[in-house]
């Protein structure tokens, strides 16, 4: 479908002897086929597609190394690309160029066990990456949904649901080999779990989406697979007394794994998909991730917890599959709301708020929904104030399009002024440089673009994405 | 006493203009004495006082960004000072100038329990921060020992005994406001716990020790006062066991708050000065953060742990007075150290590496030590793989100095081969620039200037720290 924000491509055709560099580095890994260019032109936004004029399947650092250095030298754009699963146009081709696809870098370098640290390439997504290391004992938690690919995540600094108790892709990625611009080859840490030397590349670089280098190498944080787990699930009269029953086991001291909100539109699509009976309340999804006793007396507290804020029918489990069936709503919640609305397409939102005002953001939110008379449903992060409102449009209709993206800019003007920030998770890729000036203000989106002009000065590095040149 | 490193000083007498016009901002409030501006060029590192030619007090962002727009337009430097208790040299007036005083900002400006954040002046310092936020139930965990200034920590990505559990400032510090060498005020990010929302600003600034722009505001992650603390030491035959000890704990999950090793040196040290009758081995030293139930839980966990690897004589307690009895140890370590060569000076190193390292690390620089017939003393945040080296010697002797320097240097050079950091927490400021060097390599070097070049075009924010321009 159109996107009503999509802006115009500048194109140039690839010079010749760019083209012939190329072929001689990458032979028969270089594509200039169409389906191929179409593949590696979309995410899972909802622009249209954006073709590079050439794709080429990397196998090393060297290689994007002399990849990068010959798209310098002849001022022809770069992007990297890893699963696709962007959600805000991160990889698509706005002004040609070539696209770096590493999914094919997708070995694990070393693990570190007893460092609780592991080396990858930007390939290996991260269900690969936990079943490579399932022996070890320990775990990578990061989840953001998708089987992203771990460089993609570093490099849209992704989290999930179990943010609220081991971080971001912020926390978790220690160090980074990335090739800048010129095609140099930097380390940007080391296996240290705590450094005070110098500018913290590392954090510059994630979040960077591939507009100021290219990571070709990643260092993690792992964690160690807890002795027990727990899940439980219960509904509420209304969405602050789910909010609350949250804040309050935080401030508690209750090292939640995970906490999920669902509305009572998404409980309602979950009940018919699955043919289930839950309460179409607000609900709470918890895991709790501990010893066996610790693990109990977190859900006792939680119980406790919830009870004060009239929950309906606590339920909770340890079993695997006692678990499954209590997250099962959680699982299905995006398919089963696809349902509500035949042929229909979701726009998903993302911002994130202070927990203390996202009660308020969600009940407006939801209002404004409700007055634009969109079939929606609100899924959320609610340990750490971020939620996503997936609103169901019909990808012919530009005035239903229109309409949700006035919700979803309403959305991200409200949770700013409530001293939150227009991407809790996403990114900003094309789709937030807008509301990226908003959140941030004139002088610090100088200074990011002062640092895009310093890392970037030919502007090849996924133009067009985050700063305007 | 002199600094085997102290570069040269190259210095130009303030423009009259320049001083009229900071006279007409601060009045009273800007001082030229030898006293004050003796007091503001030495920290406590062992470089010679280098002054600032002028010392304003300010009591708002608003007058560090007068200030700073005015030693901007005349090329004057500028350094940020807090509390004076950096340890690499970081507030020497190397090419004199101005240093902004900034403790009379001293307001804590907003607590939000709710959302766990606070929001600070630069001055505040980290013990009156948890005075005046006590009745909230929060607290905020990063303590590096000395009572600093949180601008400054922040400026200097401070942590401390606590990391293991808490993280650093890196982890903690949510929003900045922060004055650009333009003179402009930004602020690099929202009260969200998460945000995707471009270049990471926040974390550019954490740790850039001045040289980037001056932090005139924080806002910070707190964390509910535990219910219950408990506290345990125990002794081991030699420093791998004691080190295994914790990476077995760590591995296990048990979420240990502190862990700090202490060498028979160390030891022998307080049994001098405190009159114990501690075992004169490895010592560590831990803290428990939990449910009452949980921290019981932790403590046996690790006695078991730490008895399969032969400790000796594990004491553990609850009650404030036993806890303050069994750290005994760790608080008066350096001053009893002191008193084991009268007269002498500590210089005290830092360095993190991959806790596996560590143990080799630790003995491979006592084997050092022991070689240059250095007095000294190892004190470690174990759980971190950091470790402080204090090698006490004669002020006056130039040959002693020298060679604890080069135990440095070696200690420093072996942490960097076993993928470890030249600062794991005290920073670069000017003692460490070659180090820095040496540990990132020209490219990631490189990289860090262009951010300095492209954000302090005059090279007026601290000049001559971190990176040469």
């Amino acid at each position: 479908m159109n996107h009503p924000v999509a802006p115009a491509a500048m194109r140039l055709p690839l010079p010749e002897a760019f083209l012939a560099g190329l072929q001689a580095l990458f032979g028969e890994r270089l594509s200039t086929s169409k389906a191929m260019r179409e593949h590696h032109g979309k995410d899972e936004s909802s622009y249209d597609p954006m073709l590079p004029d050439a794709v080429v399947f990397a196998h090393s650092t060297e290689e994007v190394a002399a990849a990068v250095t010959l798209c310098n030298q002849h001022r022809v754009p770069v992007i990297a690309y890893g699963t696709g699963t962007s959600l805000e146009g991160h990889i698509l081709a706005l002004s040609g160029g070539i696209t770096i696809d590493l999914s094919q870098m997708n070995r694990v370098v070393a693990v570190h066990p007893q460092d609780l640290t592991v080396t990858v390439e930007p390939g290996v997504t991260r269900k690969q990456l936990n079943q490579e290391i399932k022996d070890t004992g320990l775990f990578f938690p990061i989840d953001p949904g998708a089987d992203a690919s771990i460089g993609g995540m570093a490099a849209t600094r992704a989290s999930g649901t179990n943010a609220v108790r081991y971080g971001t892709m912020r926390e978790n990625v220690l160090a980074l080999t990335v090739v800048t611009s010129d095609g140099r080859v930097i380390k940007t840490g080391t296996r240290a779990k705590k450094s005070a030397a110098g500018y913290d590349l590392t954090r510059l670089f994630v979040g960077s989406e591939g507009t100021l280098g290219i990571i070709t190498g990643i260092t993690l944080k792992l964690y160690p697979q807890p002795e027990s787990i727990s899940a439980a699930v219960c509904s509420f009269p209304d969405i602050a007394s789910a909010v609350n029953t949250v804040i309050v086991a935080i401030q508690a001291g209750i090292p939640l794994a995970r906490v999920e909100f669902l509305d009572e539109n998404g409980v309602k699509a979950i009940n018919k998909h699955d043919k289930l009976s839950l309460p179409e309340k607000p609900l709470l999804l918890f895991e709790f991730h501990g010893s066996a006793s610790s693990v109990q007396e977190q859900a006792e507290q939680v119980q406790a917890i919830a009870g004060e804020h009239g929950a309906i029918g606590f339920e909770w489990a340890t079993r695997p599959e006692e678990r499954s069936r209590l997250w099962q709503a959680r699982h299905n919640a995006y398919f089963a709301l696809l349902q509500m609305r035949p042929g229909s397409r979701a726009i998903s939102t993302d911002c994130c708020v202070p927990i203390s005002q996202l009660a308020d953001c969600l009940l407006e939110t939801k209002a404004d929904c409700e007055r634009e008379n969109l079939v929606h449903s609100i899924i959320g992060h609610v340990g750490d104030g971020n939620f996503h409102v997936q609103m169901l449009v019909d990808p012919d209709d530009p005035a239903d399009i229109a309409r949700a993206e006035a919700v979803n800019a309403r959305m991200v003007t409200r949770a700013i002024a409530m001293d939150g920030t227009c991407t809790g998770e996403h990114g900003v890729g094309m789709h937030k440089m807008g509301f990226l000036v908003q959140e941030h203000g004139e002088g610090a989106i100088d200074t990011m673009r002062a640092l895009k002009h310093a890392l970037d000065p030919n502007n090849i590095m996924n133009p067009g994405k985050i700063v305007r040149w």
